[in-house]
């Protein structure tokens, strides 16, 4: 007896009073959503409304200084600048960690539904923000994850120890004659993945069934004078007849990987992709800033789960939030033995130049991919030479 | 000459020294993303870079007190609980409302590229929030908007004038059999549209190919022994595969309207249905919290814009935090002129009650349809009567 549980894991902010039944209410909310008095059927009662099946305090409430703390540690106790919805902190309440088991059978076993058990109606619920989640045995077998990961990388890219390199093509607005030109000198210059900027989709600057094809040949072109391995990656989106087109296209002219922001084409298609595109999935960040969600959480576990194997992220000291710790943990959900899914590259990006690159690859290690976009069209006519220049660092690595 | 540009505005929490700098990186992020003094294409910098419009101080840094308050008013003067993510205020830092003109070009004229444009990695930085947008003309008509609207609802429903009533199939994990005694039963009382619920997708507990045809056929049985017109709002969910074998159990069994969540199943999935389903759309917020989008904007507007016929959102002083002046400012958004699109129906719910129908009239008015769940189930063996209950409380509105 019992129904196999889903373990999820919440931090709410809630008055120390009131956690219990607030705990409770967010397990009815996760499953059932009605008034457990009004249901009559056991079996549900026993095995699908979710069980709270912990609740740690975190912060305490109300805080000595009366006010509280506004940012409370990130559990795990970091205090990033991601966890920016701890509302209600400093009005004397407190942060808890709340598990949740929810009934695995109630997600269907399907990405679109375990997004909603896991943080569908309570991502509307500013006091509550998801951390992390547990799958029961098994659970995990009904998800794709990575078809290539990090080793199927490195065998595309014969490149079997050192860590990777990549780039982007852009702006989003140039000609294809200027973006073949861009290619060709990232593939000359021995970068390994040469993507498309998340931007560059399928405009009528550069629609996707005129560029794809003529990077590719560049890049095979390039690859063949330097006996390379450069591969190019090129924006997937839109909607699924669109996909559909842009895969053919893909199809037509032999590529082996593209870049897709799950966020955007939603989780459902991403995991279509997975299944029926045949190519290695470079997952991309864009729209995924529901705050809410643990980075590690949705950009390393879940988006590996879903089959990305490789995935990006805005690594600190850059344009963007994220801390130190948080990136670490990043790349420690891509890597980190997990469900007997195959490890993914984390792709550290985000305003990185190519005088990070010894830092970058202290802090992440080999089994990495490094991405340089702006940092390196910033050198003008010397573009051929940095190219070589993070090519090298990263090789000498 | 001069690009059409979508004018995007946002909430950006900034040192007052520092904002016009802040707002011009923004403009970059979310257009060429990368240095401006390496591009070279005097069209990418004319007509496709993204400009800094206006900017507006909201409340300016530091603030007297010293420390500044922690929530800031939601511009227009509210101070809710959706806009929590002010980070760095009381740190000095102000909130200034900034607008940028996104060049039409860049979206491709399509919802995940449209969303990518508007809040794609802007998403990933704390101190941005996404408060609205207002396109140039002609550029709506690239999407579809809603095919039925309020209007088109009315006349399926034969309701020409009263506010609407919707209800639904809890709990998830029930049986058949007790998901088509509840339809019955709330069709024989009368309720406009009885809905699965969010939760309720494709579980092997009641598979959709086996409910959907069952409930449909009981929801048919009883309009013929009342004369009414009630009609079955069944959940849509999974990839886009799983959405066709659905969409083919739609068709066969003659339903005319569905309930989709846009952020799970994915927007550009969300145009497709409009686009290929023929069914009207009922719009649910699950996994929309991405707390840093205005509610109005996301649940109103875009949701509209990509071809919901009515929009479900969390009504004040139910489980849920949006204040009363969000609520109201969701329903303008789905109703008031915009574009050229159809107006859709505000669906406020969410913990809902009998008691709470002539408040939501009187909030709401006319063009709404009201959705109590939990609050009639709790009725137990009184169902039938709370729900005509419900039903002739709206009518006599």
């Amino acid at each position: 007896m019992g129904a196999a549980r889903i373990r999820a894991t919440y931090r709410v902010t809630a008055l120390a009073a009131d956690i219990e039944t607030r705990a409770r209410a967010l397990a009815v909310e996760q499953s059932v959503e009605m008034p457990l008095e009004a249901i009559r059927d056991a079996r549900v009662l026993a095995e699908v409304v979710a069980t709270v099946e912990s609740i740690r305090t975190l912060t305490p409430g109300p805080s000595p200084g009366g006010r509280g703390e506004k940012w409370a540690p990130f559990p795990g106790g970091r205090g990033e600048k991601w966890a920016t919805s701890h509302l209600g902190e400093g009005r004397g309440e407190g942060a808890f960690e709340v598990t949740l088991g929810l009934a695995a059978e109630t997600t269907g076993h399907e990405a679109s539904q375990l997004a909603n058990m896991l943080f569908g109606n309570c991502s509307l619920q500013p006091e509550v923000e998801l951390l992390d989640v547990a799958f029961p045995p098994g659970y995990a077998d009904a998800f794709p994850g990575p078809e290539f990961g990090i080793a199927g990388l490195r065998t595309m890219l014969a490149a079997p120890d050192r860590p990777l390199t990549c780039t982007a093509l852009k702006p989003q607005g140039s000609t294809l004659d200027h973006l073949v030109h861009l290619a060709r000198t990232f593939a000359l210059a021995g970068v390994d993945v040469v993507k498309d900027d998340h931007g560059l989709a399928n405009q009528a600057s550069c629609p996707f069934a005129a560029r794809v094809p003529a990077v590719q040949q560049a890049i095979a072109e390039a690859n063949r004078e330097t006996g390379g391995t450069t591969l190019y990656a090129p924006t997937l989106s839109g909607d699924p007849r669109a996909l559909a087109g842009q895969l053919q296209v893909a199809r037509d002219c032999g590529l082996r990987i593209a870049l897709v922001a799950p966020m955007l084409v939603g989780l459902p298609v991403f995991v279509e992709l997975r299944r029926e595109s045949g190519l290695a999935l470079l997952a991309h960040p864009a729209f995924a800033g529901a705050s809410r969600i643990a980075p590690a959480l949705l950009l390393g576990k879940l988006f590996r789960l879903f089959g990305a194997d490789a995935t990006i992220f805005p690594n600190h000291g850059g344009r963007f939030s994220y801390g130190r710790d948080t990136c670490l943990a990043i790349a420690a959900a891509s890597r980190d033995a997990w469900e007997g899914l195959a490890p993914i590259l984390p792709v550290p990006a985000g305003g990185m130049g190519v005088e990070r690159v010894p830092e970058m690859i202290t802090d992440y290690g080999r089994d990495t991919m490094l991405l340089i976009g702006g940092g390196l069209l910033v050198a003008g006519d010397r573009l051929a030479e940095r190219s070589r220049e993070f090519v090298e660092k990263v090789r000498r690595s």
